[in-house]
Parts: structure tokens; sequence; C-alpha cells
């Protein structure tokens, strides 16, 4: 697992690189198609990738997304007015009946299709009239790493070419250096002022990851990541859900991770942080240049918008997981009773 | 809150009786606009009822369903191509500002806005172009009951009525009635052979909670119920997720409590428990007439289609909350740390 996490910043070189033809080719056919929505289709750590692409697509194309349910199709049968609309299914492997029955229904049925796969072989790719690879080369480990970051980086590179958005564009040039840095801060991290966050998750039996906006797709991953890897009940919320009703579960024995992106969004993260402040332990901070200098806090101080943190911003959430995993002395490369490729229907 | 679920059934026969007219007129509306696409927004338990709602309208009407990030909206600034698309903001006090806002701007870009909300004059009622009341009453328990299946069956109202759907129709009359038979089978269980599910409840600080399909609503409501009024990390997943990953949190110290509608769904429910059933304590199943005479289930065998039975299938579980915060000692109608009425921005 530690391996593949090394590999993020050269499979983001990979991506940007090797796959600039390939993503413009589907961003033109995209632009030309004009789709009214987007709809997309994954489960599990590839859901958060679809979480981060639902914010990216609806703050940078306006276009509304929607999260495909698969059992409609494949359990109650049901098609969908799919004509007009975008429908992209993510997975790592490729082969989960259920996306792929969802990504053939919405092909059929008139709408574009694209695949976000590691596995241009796959089913899903077969189905998808378009695909975008992740070049992420074999993953070994049961739980995903390097193809979440692939799958994020390949949806940023898509949406910055189908709104031509020179913002976005110039941060993916940067990603691979900011990946470097990340990397390279947190793994430094984990071994200094991280290893008591280390033993925390380590003795705790639950934890609470808050964000909101980009970054709820990283709480979500490494929520995720925790619960697989090392069986802690991590539950993720963004900060507004927050308030409605889970704010309850925050306890002395709970430990607490924000990811906190700079600007208006880090603000927000910062007053709810505030309000369990006498009711939790101190929150340990994964964020930008704004957390320099804060107790408990890893900052990453990177030349990126907030809509291009979170490829970086799970990487110390990565490498936490994994020494969790070492330091509970179970393997975090085949978590027991899970399998790399989930067949669900 | 054990006198608002008392109230339920009384509520759905208002709703059916009261509100037709006016759920007619809206379905009259939403035909004639013929949206491509549907967007729901709502947070907390109403997010449960929007939930719900994305599998009625996809498989009932087929279009496909978005459930909106409102800080897209109120944190990001971008305005959404929302023309053509039906909108509908689902909040009981219908007080909080962010789903106001995209109510408001979605209206404004030329979509078909709907509130439903039990405050016919709250800021939610009034930027919508339509409105539908859920006949609900006062709800003076922070943790919201009865509001919740007034939401539900405003929700399986409009749907029937847009879609013409006999079935459906036919199912909401006889739902005041199965309410009453579930009401009083749940509360007769939990004094009884659901006891020892109370204690279990009370006892553990985590719990897992499955369902696929319509029933998903069911237990994200129910572990919100338990997170909000007792503290307990309750994680709901749909089954098919649970495969990717939350597996690995079944534990013998962990009870689990599955949803169980009748039918195909059903089985796969029981596919699923076979699967943990090494690692887990015996799953307390609630369900259809099929899980009669199982050890440790409850069976409310209803004349309702699957579509029907979340506002039933509900009760016990929030028969069950209740009755877990009484033998904890809390009060369930003031979590600490909660307010009624939740403005997120």
């Amino acid at each position: 697992m530690l391996g593949e996490i090394r590999e993020v910043p050269d499979t983001a070189r990979r991506i940007l690189a090797h796959g600039r033809a390939e993503t413009q080719a589907v961003a033109d056919a995209i632009r030309s198609f004009s789709p009214r929505w987007v709809t997309l289709a994954a489960r599990g750590t590839s859901d958060h990738a679809a979480t981060y692409a639902q914010y990216l697509v609806e703050t940078h194309l306006g276009l509304p997304v929607a999260l495909a349910k698969p059992s409609v199709t494949t359990v109650y049968g049901r098609e969908l007015t799919w004509a007009g609309g975008l429908v992209i299914g993510i997975s790592q492997s490729g082969q989960s009946p259920d996306i792929v029955a969802v990504v053939r229904s919405a092909r059929e049925a008139g709408a574009l299709t694209v695949a976000i796969t590691n596995d241009e072989a796959s089913p899903l790719a077969e189905v998808a009239a378009h695909v975008l690879p992740c070049h992420a080369g074999p993953e070994l480990a049961v739980p995903a790493t390097k193809t979440y970051v692939a799958q994020l980086v390949v949806v940023a590179g898509l949406v910055a070419a189908i709104a031509e958005d020179d913002r976005l564009a110039r941060g993916l040039t940067e990603l691979p250096e900011s990946l470097d840095l990340a990397l390279d801060r947190a793994l430094r991290w984990v071994e200094t002022d991280g290893a008591i966050t280390v033993e925390a998750l380590a003795v705790a039996s639950r934890a609470l990851l808050v964000s909101r906006g980009y970054n709820l797709a990283t709480v979500l991953e490494l929520g995720l990541k925790l619960k697989e890897t090392v069986g802690l009940f991590a539950e993720a919320y963004s900060i507004a859900d927050f308030a409605h009703g889970p704010r309850a579960l925050a306890g002395p024995d709970v430990p607490v991770i924000a990811i906190r992106p700079d600007g208006p969004m880090g603000e927000r993260v910062d007053a709810t942080l505030a309000s369990i402040a006498g009711d939790a332990p101190e929150a340990v901070v994964i964020g930008g240049g704004e957390v320099e200098g804060r107790r408990r806090a890893l900052s990453l101080p990177l030349p990126l918008p907030e809509a291009l943190t979170p490829p970086a911003f799970i990487l110390p959430g990565q490498v936490l997981v994994e020494a969790t995993a070492r330091r509970l002395g179970v393997s975090p490369d085949a978590p027991e009773g899970l399998r790399k490729v989930t067949r669900t229907r």
C-alpha cells in the first residue's frame, strides 16, 4: 500500500502527459453533445471520486450532477430517460456489473457515455462510448490509493478541458510537484508530530472526519480507508450536515480529523471545530498554508486552487491509515473479508 | 417523541384527505412543465426523505434525480443551468438558508420549484413556486419523527399523481391502516421480543444498519436518529456499498439491524446477512411477511408494494430509538447540543 501511495505523483505525471490527447478528444465530444445534466455511476472509493466530480462539474460547468442508484436499473428494472445526459461510469477495475449495467442502459437510451477506469479492456470500458484510462499501472493492495488519486486527476483534466478553464489548467500543470511536496511532508509528519494521531486512531474505536465542498470527497475517502483497513468506525460528514444531528457523536474518546482548505471554506471548518471544542479532543487539521504553526496541524502550502486540493489532501490521510495499520500489526494490503474487485449487481 | 410517533397514522390520513387537491394541482403543473431531470435539496432527516424520493421518482417517472450540494450555490457562488429541471426543496421547518438559496437560485434560472415543508409560512415555502404542506402539526421533539413520515407520504402522493400509477394510488389508500398496524406491532415488540435489541443498542457504542433501494432511506434515517438521540455510531449502508469496504466493520460487539422488504430485494439483504454471519451477532430483521417466524425478526405483513414500505418500516426504528433513550435515562426529546431548527449556510 505504501509503495502504491508513493507512485501517486508519477501517476499524475503520466495522466497529464499521455492522457492529454484522449482527454481533449472526449472533452470535444462532450462539448459538441452539449449535455443537459450529468449522471455519475460508481461505488466505494470510486464513488468518492464521483463526489469530487459532482462539485467540480457543478462549479466549473454549471450542469446539475446526479449520482446513480444502480438498483433502479439492476433490481427494479426501470429504464431512465437518459437521452440528452452525460453518463460517466467510474471504476478502478471496470468490473462491477451494476455500474456496467447503468452505463449500458444509458448508452442504449441515447446518453453520451464515458468510462473512467484503470483497465481499458474491462467490461465498463467496453460498454462506454469513450474511455479515459487512469494510467496508474496495476494496483495490488486491496485499499485503493493511487487509483483514487488518478481518478481525481482524470476528472479534473476532463473538466478543465471542457470548461477551457485556464486556472484549472495551470493548476494541473503544478499538480505533480504539489503531490511530491504533500507526500514528502506527510511521510515525515506521520513519523514526527503526526505519530500522536496514529496512536490516537490505533486505540480509538470511533472517529469523526469533517470538511465540506471539494474536500467532502477527501473525508469520505479517508473514512472508508479507516473502515476497511483498520476496522475503525470513522464517520465522515459535510460540516453542514454535521450540524443536523451527527454533532451529537463528538466525545472525549472520539478523535476528530478536519480537512481545511484555505479561504472561506476553511473559516467555516474552523467554526464547526470551535462549536465542538468542549466535547471533543483537539482536532487534527490537514490543510493549506493558513494552518501553518497551529498545534496538531499538517500544513501543505501548495500553489493550487481549492478545486485541485483533494488529490493532495488525501495523501496524508492515506499515509496515516497505512501507519495505523502497521502500528496495529495488521496488513494494510489485504484486510480480512474484503476483495480487490467487488462485483455487486 | 413517543407522542409524536403515535400521531403518524393520523398525519398520513390528513395528507391523503386534505392534501389531495393541492397534490393534484402540483402534479398537473409538473406534467405540463415536463422536466428533463429532478434535483432535490434537503439536509438531515429531510435528506433521507429526498433519498426515498430519488428512488421513487426514478422507478416511477424514469427521470434522473440529483441531490443538490448547496455549497455550490452558497459558498462557491456558482449558478447552475437549472432551466428545464424540477427542483424540490424538502425541509420540516423550511428555514435552512442554504436550502432556500438553492430553490431561489433554481427558480430565478427557470426551473419549476416545489417546497415540501411543515411550515407554509416559511422562507422555503415563500421562494418556491408551489408548496406541498406536510399537515403534521407542530413537532416539538428535536428528533423529527412524524414529519419524516409525512414527507415520505407527500412525496409518494405526488409521484403517484404525476405517474397516474394505480398501484401506488391504491397502496396509498391502504397506507394509514398499515401504519396503524405497524405502530401497534412495533410498540408491543419493543416491550417483548424487541427488548433484547433495546438492551443491545443501549450497551453498544457502534452499530451497522443495512438495506437497499427504497429502504436505504429507512436505514439512513434510523442511523441518524440513533446518532442524535443516543450518541451511537450507527452506520447505515446500502448492501451493495457495504461489500465495497464497510463490511470490515462487522464484529461481535456491533449489533446489526436490517430492513428487509419481501421479494427479490429481501433475498439480497439475506445474502448480505449470511456473508457476515460468522463475524457479527445475529441480525435484527425488520421486514414484511416473509420474515414471519424467524428469530430476532419483526414481521409487518402489510398490503403495500415495496415502494410504499418505507413510511411503515421506519416506525419500529423510531420506537426502538425512543425506548433506547429511555433505557439510558436520556431525554429523547432534546438531545444535548442539538437544535430543532438548523440554519446552515
